[in-house]
């Protein structure tokens, strides 16, 4: 089974069970603005690529969406039931309250990472790009729907 | 270039250049926080199992190595020069005045975790149990000497 799959698989349990968090809530919370914040670090060079604001590096682009491609597994479990608070977030109340329409946006980023993993393979410049953007507007979808501006506690 | 190998050379290339700091100093003081969270949570669960304090689990060594490995050669550029201060943090000031020997252990943590990646794929349960104990010795080793028991401003 291949890393890709793996975390597809692990993002559908994550979110199709109702487990609760493994760890203190606090952790849990600290634990996924971590993973973002390594995925937005990673991601923010290829995007400004996909827009031509900054030249395409393709060691960047391989490396990053490496990077990129492990991180969108990794935060979903932390947002199990009894992670809605415990320390400040940004995290919507909505991600528990529209619990399957917050897994389909977390499914839709996941997809189009692994689409632009498999660009990236191809090699192709332009095409590769289309799918930074697309990745780009799954994050950014789902960050408009349960992101919040301004963190709560 | 195989990804361990271009994260050493990203290590070293981090580590022995004076360039500074890319970011805000506290946007980098934020991410190899982020970075090293991410890390622990991927190697917590099986320093647990090489201490047989948890079951050995296959699986998770390999998904957990996989995010260590990429994980080990991401927050380094982040100890730039400029990010000494800037937001709570607990790097020890001797990660700047002592830079040589936080290089020297920076790099043994890498070398212990290509190791490791080297154990995994080799599939010993016994050798991955020792060479997780080795990661184990040069986290606690750079954390021991660079990493304060508290947060400084």
């Amino acid at each position: 089974m291949k890393l890709q799959q793996i975390t597809l698989v692990a993002v559908v349990l994550a979110l199709t069970s109702s487990a609760f968090a493994e760890g203190k809530p606090e952790d849990e919370i600290r634990y996924r603005q971590s993973v973002m914040n390594v995925n937005g670090r990673a991601f923010g060079p290829m995007a400004q690529m996909a827009q031509d604001k900054a030249p395409y590096n393709k060691d960047v682009v391989v490396k990053n969406t490496a990077i990129v491609e492990m991180m969108i597994g990794l935060p979903w479990n932390s947002f199990a039931a009894g992670t809605e608070k415990g320390a400040p977030t940004k995290a919507d109340m909505k991600v528990w309250s529209e619990g399957a329409k917050f897994k389909e946006s977390a499914e839709k980023s996941q997809k189009a990472v692994t689409a632009l993993a498999t660009a990236v393979k191809g090699g192709d410049e332009k095409a590769i790009k289309a799918a930074i953007g697309d990745v780009g507007k799954t994050c950014k979808g789902c960050h408009d729907d349960f992101r919040l501006k301004e963190f709560r506690n």
